[in-house]
């Protein structure tokens, strides 16, 4: 018991170093443990039931609009490479070979996937004829591979799970359409079930897909103010179609080659959601994916123990019925004041807690892990009580977050400005670009932060490039990014 | 259309060439392509729902008793395959090996996983210190790779998807229970779900999971009278512990090895599907895991078209508002004879046909996939009507998979017998055996068939090892297998 009290305390302040609380928590919450092989780690079940709960939301999103799942091999040939130019740039530095197999040396070498364009390119080619065979409309859940040099659970690991849409489509004005469509089943996915509010826009050319021709993005605000890409959708236009030939013959007896898109989220989610809702006490999930949502724990005096259990196991099975995910703990071992901080740590949205007097007075306490506040419910209609404040919570906490955003968002004419407020602020910064690659680079060179995307929305329109003055073409949302 | 046409007319008979069969329809009905790496197949949109359907029904019984899923890396250093030794002479000449990654050699090849208790048996060492930390119940879904020799689509391919279980217990005892529980918990499964009759058993030693002290088995049999083991569960004893050192202290303070066990079912339960329900017209999937349940296919003359799609689409909400998976195929560029053909090969359960004189009727015509019987449905019910119809079906279909096994079971005395019976028919034969792995040895090399399992609830005990004449010790099931 001492032993996992001092597990909760030994999480270092957000003020104190943002990093090392993050390792604390994901540690301390059980949601990883680092793996022995560099850069991996292993999904522990708080960690991957978040997973889960993401799949579960998204994939009900990806089947309402037309999608359906198939898998794909996982090893790709190092030829399929480099048949698209700059999707082997963007790649190969990051590539784990496959080179011996069944006791054998193979005469081509194979990658691990790091993405599915090339090998899902090569079948489409084999698939599409027609224009009645279009669109296609798959997604894959998968594992994937990049072996990066700095890894951070979570948010950059060498191996990692997500999903992958790739769509083939007849037209150009289809498949940007289906490109934005994600863009938004994705916005609409993390805002309503993460409480994590994003910001969409288009990526500048120098953050785009390898291999792509536009490239969207959800941005979100960690705590530390910095930015994560929270899910991109790409419109490759005909480039891997011409890189693997995937041509299909139109109404009009015209050979022509398909529009694809590729869109993606991954487990990085999960870091996400720590970073945006987390503080000092430890880890706070958002109602809707939270593996517990409530927690019951009996107090008060061995004397009362008894006729408190029965009550709590009645409403604990009442809660449940309605398909809350509860947890009673009626441990022994461990006193209620442990508890309070062990749930609290591991973001449990809310905890009741049921006592003799409770008894008596017909009641429970409830414990808002996102406010702190206390209140007190009546046992009658204690289910959509429940309900009612989990949803409540569920809404707190993209509002929270959103404020937060709000009051870390700054507006710059210029670079100096941007240098000054990114020395002693942290947060996104909104400025003016004239579109040139090389204002862009001085900004990274300058202040670390990148461009994040040039947003649909902008709280205003920037008139000058922060750079070099010139009119600017896009305002753009910088900030430094994970 | 006439491509399609042919391709339906494609199938070779079961009769004439089984395997040729077998590919025919996993092809034909769109379950599967070959993929560009030897031995990988693409699981596609029909096939990949199969498993998905799979994984529900599964995931739900895992986590009905207790189970959580977790994720673990899919590369292993070689290191770790050198400490169970049973375990590395099982699958070594079976591993594809990653030796270069980010632009470099690596110190130490890291195999992709062929299953996963050696990278599992190194974290649970680190997470299990107490009695308290007992038992761990975990499941994950992953992909697994064996370099085999031979390949054959779902089957036995390079790369496959499944799901192990990994549990460690404090006791011996708790640790078989749990064997068994998960055992049971397939068999149920794969009779309810999939209605293919099985045959709960234990291995014989020689055919053993690599590591395990015992390993039991579900065996099915196809068409072809082979037989395809569908699921396994091992109990390790403390085997996996000793060599990755996974110790915990008791109550009464003393520091022990845990007992772990084991457990898998992977996709070739799809191919199982095929081999054992298909026939000469395609593929026939039981209703609960059918992607489409029921097709509705209107009929009639050109000039009756409106008034029939009118009401089709009426009787189309109606069901798919009752949670039944139908498609409505009112495509005008195929013939409703095209149309049947089509469905039929692709195994949908259930056809309903709406023409002018059913408008008059108040009718809807059904056919049974199963039994090719047509009848006729009253439009009034036909949401419970068809419900009772699906649940026939399935009951159906594993009656007519149980007969068939029976009709295909054999009782032997010796090997002579063992060996005619086997050059004539196909199917299962029980056996008395001593238990010498010598006699096993033997009977394989003789018949080619090789001991399925010792089952659980034999038809009947046989007295004499077939091969030696000795007292039989075990009863057991031989077929050549998948």
């Amino acid at each position: 018991m001492a032993e996992e009290k001092e597990v909760v305390k030994e999480i270092t302040p957000q003020s104190e170093d943002f990093s090392r609380w993050y390792i604390d928590v994901v540690r301390k919450a059980d949601l990883m443990d680092y793996a022995p092989v560099r850069g991996c780690i292993v999904f522990k079940p708080d960690g991957y039931e978040l997973w889960e709960r993401c799949q579960q939301a998204l994939d009900r999103r990806f089947k309402e609009t037309g999608h359906r799942n198939a898998y794909f091999p996982t090893l790709i040939p190092e030829s399929f490479f480099e048949k698209e130019k700059e999707h082997v740039e963007g790649f190969n530095p990051e590539l784990p070979w496959v080179t011996e197999a069944g006791g054998e040396k193979l005469e081509e070498r194979l990658a691990l996937r790091p993405t599915s364009e090339t090998i899902i390119g090569y079948m489409y080619a084999r698939w599409i004829q027609s224009y009645r065979d279009l669109p296609i409309l798959i997604n894959q859940w998968a594992n994937v591979f990049r072996w990066e040099k700095r890894t951070l659970p979570f948010l950059r690991t060498t191996e990692f799970l997500w999903q992958e849409g790739h769509t083939a489509h007849a037209t150009e004005e289809e498949a940007r359409e289906e490109t934005l469509r994600m863009l938004e089943v994705y916005r609409d996915f993390v805002e309503t079930e993460l409480a994590i509010p994003v910001i969409k826009g288009q990526k500048t050319p120098s953050e785009k897909f390898a291999g792509a021709v536009e490239t969207y993005s959800i941005e979100a605000m960690m705590k530390d103010g910095k930015a994560v890409q929270a899910g991109t959708s790409h419109y490759m236009g005909t480039n891997f179609a011409r890189s693997f030939d995937i041509k299909f013959l139109d109404r009009d007896n015209q050979l022509k080659y398909v529009h694809t898109t590729s869109w993606g989220v991954s487990t990085r989610l999960i870091g996400c959601l720590v970073m945006v809702h987390g503080d000092d006490r430890g880890l706070a999930l958002p109602p809707k994916v939270a593996p517990t949502q409530v927690v019951l724990i009996p107090i008060g005096p061995a004397k009362a123990r008894e006729e408190v259990l029965a009550r709590a196991r009645e409403l604990y099975a009442r809660l449940r019925e309605a398909g809350i995910r509860i947890r009673l703990d009626d441990r022994e071992e461990y006193t209620p004041g442990w508890k309070f901080n062990e749930y609290e740590m591991r973001g449990v949205p809310l905890r009741l807690e049921l006592g003799p007097r409770d008894l008596q007075n017909h009641a429970v306490v409830a414990a808002r892990r996102d406010t702190g506040e206390k209140l007190t419910l009546s046992q009658d209609g204690l289910v959509e009580a429940v309900q009612n404040l989990l949803a409540e919570i569920q809404q707190n906490m993209f509002k929270k977050a959103l404020q937060f955003r709000e009051e870390h968002s700054y507006q710059v004419e210029t670079l100096d400005e941007m240098s000054r407020i990114l020395e002693e602020k942290t947060g996104f910064v909104l400025a003016g670009w004239c579109g040139d690659a090389g204002c862009e680079a001085k900004v990274k060179e300058t202040t670390k932060a990148t461009a994040r995307n040039i947003p649909f929305d902008p709280p205003a329109r920037m008139s000058r490039c922060l750079v070099c003055g010139q009119p600017a073409r896009h305002t753009v949302w910088f900030a430094r990014a994970y």
